[in-house]
C-alpha cells in the first residue's frame, strides 16, 4: 500500500484520476490538494466519488506532500515545473498529468507553451511516460512526464510502420478528432453544450501544442527529422480520441496486419484489430486500451492507421497509474484492467 | 466459482452482464446463447469486450444450460416463461431480467403484455428481486424476477414515504425520464440517432407496461390499493433514469430527511442525498447506485422526490448480479462495486 | 420598413432574434449593441449571419437607438429597467425578452430577483407579451414584457382547463424539461458539453424565478389564486421545452380534447395535436409554434397535459416578433412562419 | 407556380426537400409517392409539416406525375433509373437525388452499386448537378443527377486548388465527418442513438461510393486522372459534412486565400471564410451554404483545406431546389436563401 498525493484535483483528469485511485488495491489516496477550493469534500464537486473518497480538497500548503511516495500533478501547464522538484528532491516520485517535462527542446517547449521553463534539470531527467517506448526507463524514473491525449493515440498509431522505416516520414499526416472532456473542466463559452453539441469543427490548424510533441516521439521513432501536419478536431461526445493517420509506403508492400500484430504482441493495453476493423471510440470508453486498425485503401501506397483511445484513461490518468505501477513493482495492469462501459 | 449461463446475450441488458459477470471474481462465463447469432464470437459483436469473454454465441439448443448454476435471462417478454421452467426443476437458479414472472396477478399480466402466460406457477415462486425490499426471500429463491428500470428507481423514491403512511396513496405521480438504451438494442426507426438526438418526448401516456408492476409493489408497501399517474419520457443519453416523483402529504410534517436516510441507512446501493440536493444521472452512471434527494417546495404539502439510476445497472444487470450474489451468498456488492464513470 | 434595435445582442435571444428579423420583410436591423464586444462584426461572432448581417456591434452609449420604432432587449435581468424608460418616453416601442417587466407585484419581483425595481411605473403600464392572452392590449402597448420560455410552455398548456374552471387549481403540477439553450451563452461549468451531455438532472426544485411569473399568469386565468408545484429539468439537447403538466379534474369529464381545439383555433401558434399524440420538441425546432396534446391516463381524474415550444422561439424571439408584428399591425405571422427543422 | 412531385418522400432527404418547397414561393407540391404508406398524411409521419403539407403519401401508380413539371427521386439507389424515363420522355424535368446518373462510366457504376444500369442513356444525357460547376449545362438539363452529400463539399473544397494545377493530383487525401442523418432514415442497429451517440468512427476504410464519384468530378476539374484516398467517418451529430482536405503544393505558393475567393466571388452558397478561419458545421445547419476555410499549416508545402455543408442541404435537398430554380429560371435563391440555425 502506497501513499497517493494529487495536486489539482478539481479537473477530468483529476476526478479520472481519483477514480481509479480510489479502486487500485495497492494505493491509498492521501492528499487532494486545490487552492481554490480548499475544504470543500471532494465527494461534493464530484457526487459520483460518494462513499468512495472521504477526503476535503486541501490547501497545498499544508498537504504534507513530502510523505506521499507519488504525488500526481493534474494542473495546468507551468504548475509542476515549479512544484515537482522539492518532491523529487525529497524522493518522492512525481508524474506530471501536464506539458510541463514533455519536450527535451527547451527552447521548442518556451515557444510553444509561451512561459519560461522554471526547471529544465527537471525535463533532462524526466522520463517520457509511453510505456510501449520507455518501459524500461519508467521503472526507475523519479520523474514521468506522462504523454498528452493526442500524442499517445498518434504515436502509438504510427509507431509500428515507422519504426520499421517503411514509410515517408516526411510528409505524414494526424487528422484528430477529440472528445470534449479534452478540452479540460473549465468555464469557456466555446465548449457549452449549446456551442458543441450537434456540431463538429477542427481548431488549431495553424498549430496545436501537441505537434513538437508527437514529432519528437516519432523522430525518436524513425532516427530522423519528421515531417508532420496535425490537424485536430473537436466532436460532441464527452470521452474519446479518433485519430486517422495517412503515410505513404516507400517500400513495396508488406504485411502490415502482421507488423502491427507483432509489434504490441505483448503489450497489455495496445489492442491490434482484425484486418478490416473501424475500431470505434466507445469501444474503449473508460478503460485503458488502445485499438488500432491497418488499412491500404484500393491497395494503393498510401496507408490509414486507425487509433482510438479514451482521452481521459490511456491519454491521462489510466496511463499516469500505469507508470505508477511500473514505477513501483506492481502488475502492470493493476487498478485499470476495468472493460470498456458499452452502450 | 459459479457456473452463469446467459441467454439472449445481444442486447444492451446482455452485454452489460457480460461486462459486469466477466470482472466478477465469482463466476466463470459458461455459455451464452443466441439463436440468431450463434458461432460468432461475442468479442466481435462487442468489441469492447475483446481479452475478456473469448466465447462465441452458442446456439440454445446446444448450450448446455443445465451444467450452470445460475442462468439468467436477458430475453425479450414471453421467452423465459417458456424456457426456465426446466431449468428450476433441474436444480438451475434463474434469473429472469424480463418482465415474465414480475406481475403476481396473471390476468393483469396477460393484458399488459398481451400473451398467454405459459408458466402461471413459475409466477407464484419466483421473487420480485428488488433487495432493498425482499433480502431474505431473495437469498432462497429459485426464481427471480429481476425488476424493471423505471419501477426500480420509482418504487426505490417512494418506499420510505409510502410504508410511513404519510402521503395520498390515491394520487401518486412519476414523470419519469430514461435515456435510449432503455428502448432496447433494436432496429427502430423512433430511436435512431438522427431522431431521439436533440429531442425530447413523452410516449406511453395512455398506459405503459411498467404502470401495473410499480403499482404492485407501492401496493405492498402501503398495504391498500394505490392510484399512480405514471408519465415516461425519452430523453437524449444513453445510459440513466431520473424519476421525479409526487406525492401530497397527509399528516404533519415529518422530517422526511431523516426517514430516508434511517430506512436506507444499511443499503449499500442507495444513497439518501444531503437535503436541497439535485441528483444527476451521470453521477451513477455504469454503477449500481440509486441516489435520492427528497424536496418540499416552499414547504407546501407536495413533496417531490428525485431518484436517479443506471437503467442498465440497478435497473437490469447490475440488480441481476446483486441478486446472484444474495443467492449464493456472495458478498453483496461483490462484483457491482465500480464507481460511476464522470464525466 | 421599419427600424428595429437590439440592445444585448450576444446571447442565444439575441442571435434567434437577429436570424428572424435579418428575414424579416418589414424590419430594417438599425443597431446592436454590446458595451463588451463594441467594434466586432456580428458575423465575426456569429458566422452563420455572414452575408445576412452586416452591422458591428456599437457601444450602447453612441448607438442612437431613439431612432428606432421598436428596441429589443436581449439583455440580463436588471438592465431593461434601467434604459427602457427614456426610450418608451421618446416614442420608441419597447419589447424586453428579460423579466423586468413580468411580475406586476414589486414585492414579488424583488424577493425572486435579488434587487431593487428600478421603474415600478414601467412594470405598471407593461403588457405582458403572451399573444393568447393579452393580443388586443399588445396591440396598443409601448412596452412589453416578453414572457419567459416555461411561462409560456406552461400557460398555454394549462390555460383552457384553467380557464373553464374544470380542476383544482390549488395542486397544479409543472414538470418541465428544457435544453441547455435555456440557461444561455455563460461561460459556467455546468452547462459545458462534458457536464451536461448525456446527463439528466432537476434544478432549482426549491424555487425557480419562473414558478411566480406562471403563478401570476394562472391565476389571471383562474380568477383566484393558484398553488404550483414547479419542478424544472435540464435535458441534453439545444433547443426545446417539453413540459408536462398534471391537474386534477373536479368536475365530471367533458371533451377536454374539443375544449382546447375550440380555444385556440384561431391561434396561428398554438397547434392541438390528434387526441393521443405525443408532440416532440423537435417538432417545434426553430420555429415558433407550440404543440400540445391532453392525455387523461386510464380515465382517471387526472389530466396530463403535453406542451412543447422551441424555448429560443415562441419561447423568447419568435414570440418577441410576434408582439413587434401586432404592435406595428403587421400580419402576425409575418417573419416568423418558417417551418421546423426536422430532423 | 409549378408543380412538383417527389417520389418517395419517407426518408430525411425527403422531409427536408419537403420542408423547403413547401416554403418556396413558386412551387406547388402535388404529389408524394411512397408505395409502403400510401395515404397516410405526410404530416402524421412528420409534425414539423403540420399546416404546411397537407397531402397523404400517394401510390406511385396513382399519382399522375406526368402532369408535374418537375419530379424529384428522393428514392434509394436504383428505383430513377428504372421509373424517370418515361417522365423525361413524356417531358417533365427529373432530378434524382439518389446516385443513379451521377457516374458516367457504366461499368463503374455496376461495379460500386452491384446492380446492372438499367438507362445508360439517362446516364449520358443527365448533367451532374453541381451549379458551381455547371450552372450553364443545369439550365438546359431534363435530367439533374444531384451530387452527393461528401462529394459536393469534398468537390467545391479541392475545386479552386486543382482547376489551378497547383497540387500532386496524385495523392489527395479527403478525411470527411458526417452527422447520422446522412445514414438514412433507416431501421439499422449501428445509427441508433445508444449506438452512435458519443462515439466516433470511422467506416468503409476499403471503399465507399462516394469515392469514383469525387474522382470522376476532380478529374474533370483536374484534365487528369487523380489519386484520391477518401476515408468517411461518422461523428454524432444530426446534420452535417466536414472534409478536412489535404494536398501537396507542386509549384511555389500563392495567395491561396485569394485563388478561392476569386473563383467563388459570384457563387451565392459557396463562402470563403477570412484566412486563418476553422469553419463550424452548425454555421451552415439547415442552410445552403457551403464555407470553406484554407490553411498551409507552419507554411509547409501541405495544403489544408476546410469545407462544411449541411448534408440534407446543400449535399442533398437544398441543391437540388438550387437546381430546379436553374432549370426554370427563377431566382438561383429562391426558396433556399434560410439563414442557418445556430444554436
Amino acid at each position: 500500500m502506497i501513499k497517493a498525493g494529487i495536486v489539482g484535483g478539481t479537473g477530468y483528469t483529476g476526478v479520472e484520476l481519483l477514480r481509479l485511485l480510489a479502486q487500485h488495491p495497492k494505493v491509498e489516496i492521501s492528499a487532494i490538494t486545490s487552492r481554490k477550493e480548499a475544504g470543500m469534500p471532494v465527494s461534493q464537486m464530484f457526487p459520483s466519488l460518494r462513499g468512495a473518497v472521504d477526503l476535503p480538497f486541501s490547501d497545498p500548503a499544508q498537504a504534507n506532500l513530502k510523505a506521499c511516495d507519488v504525488v500526481f500533478f493534474a494542473t495546468p501547464n507551468g504548475i509542476a515545473m515549479e512544484q515537482a522538484r522539492e518532491l523529487v528532491e525529497a524522493g518522492v516520485r512525481v508524474i506530471d498529468l501536464a506539458a510541463d517535462f514533455r519536450i527535451k527542446d527547451i527552447a521548442t517547449w518556451e515557444k510553444w507553451y509561451a512561459m519560461t521553463h522554471a526547471w529544465p534539470e527537471g525535463v533532462a531527467q524526466a522520463v517520457y511516460g509511453l510505456p510501449e517506448v520507455n518501459r524500461e526507463q519508467i521503472k526507475q524514473a523519479k520523474l514521468i512526464a506522462n504523454p498528452g491525449c493526442y500524442p499517445t493515440a498518434v504515436q502509438l498509431g504510427f509507431m509500428p510502420l515507422v519504426e520499421a522505416g517503411l514509410v515517408d516520414v516526411s510528409h505524414l499526416i494526424a487528422d484528430t478528432k477529440s472528445g470534449v472532456s479534452g478540452a479540460g473542466r473549465k468555464a469557456e463559452v466555446g465548449i457549452l453544450h449549446a456551442e458543441a453539441s450537434d456540431n463538429f469543427k477542427a481548431y488549431g490548424v495553424p498549430g496545436h501544442r501537441h505537434l513538437p510533441e508527437i514529432s519528437q516521439g516519432l523522430q525518436g521513432m524513425a532516427g530522423k527529422p519528421v515531417g508532420l501536419t496535425f490537424v485536430p478536431h473537436l466532436t460532441p461526445m464527452i470521452r474519446g480520441i479518433h485519430a486517422t493517420l495517412y503515410a505513404r509506403l516507400t517500400k513495396p508492400a508488406e504485411d502490415l496486419q502482421a507488423l502491427y500484430e507483432k509489434r504490441y504482441a505483448s503489450e497489455p493495453f495496445v489492442d491490434v484489430m482484425p484486418a478490416g476493423s473501424h475500431p470505434e471510440t466507445r469501444s474503449v470508453r473508460a478503460s485503458n486500451t488502445c485499438r488500432i486498425a491497418i488499412h491500404r485503401p484500393q491497395g494503393g501506397d498510401t496507408v490509414v492507421i486507425l487509433s482510438v483511445i479514451d482521452n481521459l484513461v490511456k491519454g491521462a490518468a489510466g496511463q499516469a497509474v500505469h507508470n505508477m505501477n511500473l514505477m513501483f513493482g506492481f502488475a502492470e495492469t493493476e487498478g485499470i484492467a476495468g472493460l470498456p462501459v458499452l452502450p
